[in-house]
């Protein structure tokens, strides 16, 4: 298993240039707030100080979960498979979403539970008919955690563009997500699961025991990708892999809730530098995302109190990315629109 | 002078209506969060199921402030009519975040005080070369008052489209804020009062004593046009105007930072009702805008630590709306997709 390596972006020299530039905007010294920042981490992936969101993709990986055998989720899993047809018909809020906001959309089948057959706009990945139960088992074996890393890293080779989205569905992947949290990061279990698609205080409560039942079982298993491989799901793998590839490649990595943070908690436990590359779209009010974000030192763009997943943090911030590029590329200066500066 | 009047959107059968129309959207019950209670609050706006957004404009409303020469700001004067230029010259942030979104963009001379001529692009509705000092007189007379408000009013008339957004330049003009802040809230000087484009530590305590002893100065003001036409600036008079017009016509109202709050938190006291066609778009970095808009019960799209006005926040809240817009027409329905339904 090769993975990507990743360079961290700092850049001494640029980060001041973009810093001269950001200041220059006839605009209050600061005044842009977390556009700025944006602007600046922006530059430093593109390595200029004109950047540019071009062709930006989200990519939307599906997959099933064994874990659902133990009652986990408000929704059959079913669900899965019927909005992944839902993506495919173009009515789900992840296609409205990415179509206002001129943003590629692609569908994959890392792992569905169904047959779709060959179906045009599917990216047919599909590593297994699901994880199995890691109740008792490991979700996958180290095999088909392989395959769904170098799944998700090719479909990045193969995109245009220089942004990419995380998006997921999978109906049991909160569950996953939640075990990976606690693993990775050491939190109590109370404060990394939650409602996911909208269970009960007492549903809660018993994804929690199961999840806590499922740790004490598997009690061994630190390295990450064993952590991905006995708890997580093929769509979270997959993106595992996407993310690593996407940042070797210095595109921006637009990560969007509580599922596809934990992806990315894994690939940073592996390269902390991809980091650096990483626009973090939204706080989910998923119980746990905020306290996920903190453990990477991130500070999501939006908050929303969304927590549907599919990319559709990604998609609605994706407008403030090129706001960000666009105040630094359009904005006068000072000096060229002969304004005066502060007298203080 | 007549002051619009303003019907509450409040309608107990379409909220249900949209509630249903918004639950059955294939999607979790209330995973769009915010996204959700903007579409029905614009489904009442405009009395509907089916809510667009049409034509959306910002007015971005320029005036000179006479408190300036108490040394409040930051910036000289001549800052004003220098952003204006800029603004015809589409070099600001607001130009470009405007053109970004697709929204229309006005720029009006209320009162700088500068003479521009007769300039394509520049709609003159000056009142006068900038207001009084408020620190020794009222920074306007009630017939001044008058013209500014019904300027912002025709202004509104005049506009196609169901959206406006609010937005200002004036160089001072955070201070009468501060002042109409204090004035209409109750809340201590110190949370009304703040850096502004920049003020130091100290700046912002010279600031605060200025305001403390025109509020001081003109003790026996409370009626809330009283209040405006004492410390506020023709900008902020015409925008109170126009905010009004906009209500009464049934136009979402997009309401930027600090000083546009303070222009509607004039017009909320006269129309309480008109609160219910706004959505605030950002919350501010400018000390007292999040007390400004608890006070109001308002809940921002955003925060993003702007304070740069313009109304670049409603600029760059602007796609939340048609987002919210969106998904309430284009996403399928748990029975148009066959999506199964939560299970417990």
């Amino acid at each position: 298993m090769h993975i990507p390596s990743i360079a961290p972006t700092n850049d001494a020299a640029l980060s001041r240039l973009l810093a001269d530039a950001i200041n220059n905007k006839t605009k209050p010294l600061g005044s842009l707030g977390r556009l700025e920042t944006l602007a600046a981490q922006l530059g430093l992936i593109q390595q200029s100080t004109r950047v540019a969101i071009d062709q930006p993709a989200i990519l939307v990986f599906a997959g099933d979960h064994g874990i659902v055998a133990e009652g986990v989720s408000a929704y059959p899993q079913d669900v899965t498979w019927q909005m992944v047809e839902n993506f495919l018909a173009d009515g789900a809020a992840i296609n409205v979403f990415a179509r206002q906001n001129g943003c590629a959309l692609h569908v994959v089948d890392a792992g569905v539970n169904h047959d779709f057959g060959r179906r045009a706009g599917l990216l047919d990945r599909k590593v297994g008919p699901g994880t199995r139960n890691f109740a008792h088992q490991p979700a996958m074996s180290r095999q088909e955690l392989g395959t769904a890393l170098e799944h998700g890293m090719a479909l990045v080779r193969d995109l245009p563009g220089n942004v990419v989205g995380f998006g997921e569905m999978g109906i049991g992947n909160t569950t996953a997500a939640a075990a990976l949290m606690h693993k990775l990061t050491g939190l109590p279990l109370s404060r990394c699961v939650g409602a996911g698609t909208g269970l009960s205080a007492e549903g809660i409560l018993r994804k929690e025991q199961v999840v806590a039942a499922a740790v004490e079982h598997h009690v061994g298993v630190v390295e990450p990708l064993d952590v991905l491989a006995t708890f997580g799901g093929f769509e979270i793998a997959m993106m595992t892999g996407a993310m690593l590839k996407a940042a070797e490649l210095r595109k921006v990595l637009l990560i969007d809730g509580f599922i596809v943070t934990s992806a990315l908690l894994v690939a940073a436990r592996l390269q902390p530098a991809i980091l650096d590359y990483c626009v973090f779209a939204h706080c989910s009010d998923e119980n746990g995302h905020r306290l996920m974000l903190e453990a990477l030192g991130a500070q999501p763009l939006l908050h929303l109190g969304l927590r549907l997943g599919e990319g559709t943090g990604s998609a609605l911030a994706l407008p403030l990315l090129h706001a960000a590029a666009n105040f630094l590329g359009e904005m006068a200066t000072f000096a060229s629109a002969q304004v005066s500066t502060a007298s203080e």
